[in-house]
């Protein structure tokens, strides 16, 4: 093998490194393979060379230094390693192999902080950094991921061609993903959606939110279809007809396409639907939880995203719950008399609370950016989420509109397109929660979204009162209306006579 | 100065050191008090000379080690500074003047996972070492708070005696705090409001669960003020002879006392009730954002007090609301017909509410003390929150019942007692959330317990359709109703035939 010809190398050869490899062996690059255990790297190699037409692109190593050595200089290395520490270990091990200028590339699920104490860390010692959000699963990266890098602008310069070439591709006009990618075959034209969105951890907290958004985008769905079972009795087949019905209108999106394909789908080892015999106990695998810290360290109130975290919690204490059902009693459901009226109602508590959910989620990109110092291009993050990732959506044109219309736009819900759609579902939102409620069937996102809306849109909110019971227990101070921003009073309150001070 | 001759000592001398060493000294200990600065020092002995009948027994010191030198072996010393790196530096300057077999206790609202590592630290150093949070804001440390101690068990045994004399005191038989000291003469009898909590960690991580609970409890009742307010028509000081009223009642507590006191209080400077003058931005300090972000990690569904937490958050978003108020409409509101039944259905959203807070807080403590190897006593934490600290109420004594008649209770919502006001108020607590939600009156605490409420008591919840969800575009896995748990199963989603696989 001559040394020194692959355009790029690729370390961690589980799905998701494999599938991106060889979408890059697809787009006509020469790509150098490691994986540190060389049975994976074998295997790997093995089956490209039966199943796969651009598999003479694909070099495979079981010895790091050989490895290093086929890749044209400056090197462009992507890690998908588990996020942690075995990053940072394969990072240790690789760097023995490379010369000042060698790019490295983060394409796993890394916290954010880490990925901006790697690039410090090797920016020191000469290196160049990338720590790239990969979404879309494994099919995203077999056939065009969302890819969300940030790092080293020099290292992009370098990078960027090969990330434009295997990112998921969107219709220049309508925003629509363009599909029917086959092995050997990749989609041609469109729009890719990759962009450089930032220094440091930038990416990865983009990625960080994206999954947050995918969080509370999944829990509605899920309250979608819990009201329609319990509140009009339908089965599992009838309400995947219905998510399919509303996938041609402004919900269109990956997450309601597939819940209509899932809700219809029979079980394979019974009669009936498969849906009906799944455990309901949520897994997770903590980038939601991520996200929600961050809002709440920050100080950005994505309650949404939160309450889609803890309904994931709490479904998981599926034993617990079981026994408490026979404890705790609710009311007897009222079965809706007007069911057309009540999936309008839904579908408007769904499209509001999604909107919101969203507004949630650039809220936080917008705190987060002050903290970190990046420059987000919000109409462009809205762009790259259009195609590739598991949020892609229809939806996201809008956003990409609205920040178009206005690049500073504080809030979501603010824009025109979003605020006629919020005024004109409202109604039915608020009926649909407080039936929902009513009727005991927990909403926790759609309930929170809505009171995200009410709080957002609320001039004066109670919090004067607690401002004031700080004041009385802690001598935290507060500040008065009548008097600019940054004037503090304390009331001294154990004293019968409670001067009012300035402090 | 005699050297050795005091019982303990104390640096830090803030308002929160000054009271806590005239608390020690007023129970008959001679204390030692060091600050970094000498004229803090100064001037608090000069007041406490002037002011205070127990300062005889209070020894300033403005030299390190003429401090350390005057307090008795082993060494009991009090650290009352700012959390963080302010509490290592203080530890750091004092070790050189200690001896081993000398105790620190770190009085500071230190995060957890810090008291965990400077125990281990100092351990190893051959010190003692106690994290304990103390409650009840400057007339708590004066004159009582609630103090819970983790750490060095032997060092307890050394500590206890001085922690259970100036612990706030509650009615061995109703639970009620004893009230009434004056500086000189401290309460007599009664029980005392701290005890050993576990290891390390133990009581700082339940301090904060109890400042995370304080949020909830205060957001609740902001809540219900805001409804009187606005669907009722109220003015401040009629609401607050509710909460007068209501302070006779189950819901008897500190924070319901103060808000009477509150809203009944006038503009000092000016006519009218001041609430109605005070800024609706709460600022925060910090615990409730680790109690909300310790749940997401610990998966333990405490959404209210995450709820809680981004209700000061948005509240702080002053400006964007009102800017936001002027785009975004609302419904108009219908003010309620019945007054009395309204006011009653709110109280009773408020307690129940309550409830579920509560037990959201206990349910992190039961997951934390798995996770970092504690073995909390629940009926004991209840118990010494009855008197001193912020959320100090009758209640708690149903608490300390609840997990007396069943120690291994696993969620206060089904101890016979709860259970039934549960039962009793949920209709009156789901009419006050619906009317709220028609009205676009935000209630995101009212509504997020009960979200949580139902979710609970819910044998099944809508995650069956979330898991296939992941399973269809991560290949994440699905269990099944009808096999064991731990069985895993996929399903080859983009397959035509889709077979199910056990995995």
């Amino acid at each position: 093998m001559n040394s020194d010809n692959a355009d790029i190398g690729l370390i961690g050869l589980a799905v998701m490194g494999q599938n991106l490899a060889l979408n890059i062996a697809d787009h006509g690059y020469t790509i150098a393979v490691y994986n540190r255990s060389p049975e994976k790297t074998e295997e790997f190699m093995a089956h490209c060379k039966r199943e796969e037409p651009s598999c003479e692109r694909v070099l495979g190593f079981t010895d790091l230094q050989e490895f290093t050595q086929a890749i044209r200089r400056p090197r462009k290395i992507v890690l998908l390693v588990k996020a942690g520490a075995p990053t940072d270990r394969t990072i240790e091990s690789l760097l023995p192999h490379l010369e000042p200028g060698d790019i490295i590339v983060d394409g796993g699920n890394a916290h954010w902080l880490d990925t901006i104490r790697r690039e410090k860390e090797l920016t020191a010692k000469g290196f160049l950094f990338i720590g790239s959000g990969v979404s879309g699963g494994e099919t995203g990266a077999r056939f065009g991921p969302s890819l969300m890098p940030g790092g080293s602008l020099t290292a992009w310069a370098e990078l960027e061609p090969i990330w434009r070439a295997i990112a998921a591709k969107v219709d220049p006009q309508s925003g629509a993903p363009l599909g029917g990618a086959v092995p050997g075959k990749p989609v041609e034209g469109g729009v890719p959606c990759t962009a450089y969105l930032g220094p440091n951890g930038a990416g990865h907290y983009v990625k960080m939110v994206h999954n947050g958004i995918e969080y509370i985008d999944m829990q509605l769905i899920c309250e979608a279809y819990w009201l329609m079972k319990n509140l009009l009795g339908l089965d599992a087949g009838a309400i995947g007809a219905i998510f399919r019905e509303w996938n041609a209108g402004e919900l269109s999106s990956y997450l309601i396409e597939i819940t209509g394909d899932i809700l219809q789908q029979k079980d394979p080892a019974g009669d009936g639907f498969l849906v009906d015999q799944v455990l309901d106990a949520a897994g997770q695998k903590g980038t939601g939880q991520w996200t929600a810290a961050s809002a709440l360290e920050l100080g950005a109130p994505a309650n949404s995203i939160a309450e889609a975290v803890f309904a994931r919690a709490l479904s998981a204490l599926k034993e617990e719950r079981v026994e408490a059902s026979q404890l705790l009693k609710g009311p007897d459901i009222q079965p809706a008399a007007d069911s057309a009226a009540l999936l309008d109602a839904i579908r408007n508590a769904l499209y509001c609370s999604k909107i919101c959910a969203y507004a949630q989620g650039f809220q936080l990109l917008s705190e987060a950016q002050k903290t970190y110092g990046w420059q987000l291009d919000f109409g462009t993050i809205a762009q790259l989420w259009r195609g590739g990732c598991i949020i892609r959506a229809r939806f996201l044109q809008k956003i990409t509109d609205a920040y178009a219309r206005n690049p500073d736009l504080k809030n979501l819900v603010l824009d025109p397109y979003f605020k006629d759609v919020l005024h004109e579902g409202q109604s039915r939102w608020r009926q649909t929660v407080a039936l929902a409620v009513s009727n005991g069937v927990p909403v926790p996102a759609f309930g929170s979204a809505l009171a995200y809306f009410d709080g957002y849109r609320s001039a004066r909110l109670p919090a004067n009162l607690l401002q004031m019971q700080r004041d009385y227990f802690g001598a935290h101070t507060y500040e008065r209306t009548d008097h600019a921003r940054g004037k503090f009073f304390h009331l001294d309150w154990p004293a019968p006579d409670r001067p009012q001070m300035e402090v």
